[in-house]
């Protein structure tokens, strides 16, 4: 069966799905591009539908990858070019957009999932879904234990997160929490906390990261709430050389987390090194 | 005089700088904010024009900034919330929105601004404008000597590239050119190049990034172009621990950059150090 009228209801339900509420009160969402399908499917996301439209197709794979939903169960609709294009939230649609069934972890599953060296991530409160994303895919690309969500401004489940994170969302420990409950259970862990903060004296390049730390962000522009920074072990500033006075929080959490990473490899500079 | 009207000419001449040519053959652009437009003025911009709507401010300078724009010969427009919305392209307006007469620089000029151990940032065919204003605001961070753009996609007035920037790009050295002036101008300086390349053995914190160097990025689709990939003195790779294969190239970008920073102050790991 072929999809060629907006009005039908697999199209409207699926659109629907571009809006929070919608998805807050279904449990779905949207999950667009082959890239994304895919690391789904292996995140262990349940895909209940996929629409597709082989004239948008980029690759050779795509009909494998319908198939293996079908094979799960899934239900695939074939749609014509006008109708992929009223389903599609992208720039460059590449002929594929499914629809997810949410996935719900929690603290006491992560728990059962660290690493002997913990590095976790707490987002709070970041409102751009692309932020958001981004986040993730620095998260996904350091290897972290997990990213813990606080306080939502935006769900994760917003289509703008799912494209900016190119999917890592699926296959990275993803949990939403409070902030008290997150704070509470980094302490159980043991887990130290590492803010930035611009007037903060020390810089990232000069704490030492290398033991279990979980690295705490916020909005750009509001910063962290007072509970965090009272609670953070390590502050740490990054130097701004010129007339900005931060960066991006996305890029400033990346910045972090390899940080974390190159003193776990590379090591710690001595204090002599710090004096020179 | 208060603008009520859409129809405007100074409303309507002001909408269409939204659109590339528009730029190109006027040699104008807009700046929208209270931010960039201090940072347009403190980086020497000549703001023509300014917008304003008091019912959107947000702070208590904005009066002082218009009044500034006036008397350096620029003509202030009130204008009501409905024609402000019409003229804006920000998510959250803050009744501010000017327009500025776009500066060209050159490698000549570039070349008398180098400090003693140069840092700069070259930037191939970077296709999202909102990628390419991160990297502004990274370049600024870091204190680059320079931006120099090549082969662009997208001109460096676009309204999100400004945006994008934060309005650092007023006051960073920011230079087209061809991709093949800009290599000639580097051995000329005698810069090293540095790329990021996927397969690369070497880490990025792993090679000497002290001395006078330019960072190359390009697309995240195609890399970078064979030239600079062959021009390339040291060519590092990200570590990517999870599933995705890359980063965002803003913030691969950032990452790079701010590298350098760590080693110029910290220093470079000794061998000894690597082989730990």
């Amino acid at each position: 069966m072929k999809l060629t009228s907006m009005q039908n209801p697999q199209v409207k339900a699926a659109v629907k799905l571009q809006n929070r509420r919608e998805r807050d009160e279904t449990g779905l969402f949207l999950i667009e591009g082959y890239r994304e399908l895919c690391r789904a499917s292996d995140g262990g996301v349940t895909i209940q539908k996929v629409f597709f439209c082989p004239e948008l197709f980029l690759g050779e794979n795509e009909d494998s990858l319908i198939a293996g939903i079908e094979a799960s169960g899934g239900a695939a609709f074939a749609c014509t070019k006008a109708v992929f294009a009223k389903l599609s939230y992208r720039d460059r649609p590449d002929g594929l957009l499914g629809i997810g069934v949410q996935m719900k972890s929690s603290l006491g599953v992560l728990s059962t999932q660290l690493s002997q060296n913990p590095l976790l991530l707490i987002a709070e409160g970041i409102e751009k879904p692309g932020n958001l994303g981004s986040i993730m895919r620095s998260a996904d690309g350091v290897g972290t234990d997990g990213v813990i969500v606080c306080d939502r401004c935006t769900d994760i489940y917003n289509p703008n997160v799912v494209r900016a994170s190119v999917g890592t969302l699926f296959t990275l420990p993803v949990v939403e929490a409070t902030g008290a409950d997150a704070f509470l259970w980094l302490k159980e862990h043991k887990i130290q906390v590492l803010a930035t903060s611009p007037s903060a004296e020390l810089e990232f390049t000069e704490a030492d990261l290398r033991g279990p730390v979980a690295l705490v962000v916020g909005t750009e522009q509001l910063g962290l709430t007072e509970m965090w920074m009272n609670a953070a072990d390590h502050k740490v500033s990054i130097p701004m050389k010129g007339i900005a006075d931060s960066l991006n929080v996305a890029t400033a959490t990346t910045l972090l987390l390899y940080e974390v990473l190159r003193q776990r490899k590379i090591g710690y500079p001595l204090e002599t090194d710090l004096l020179r």
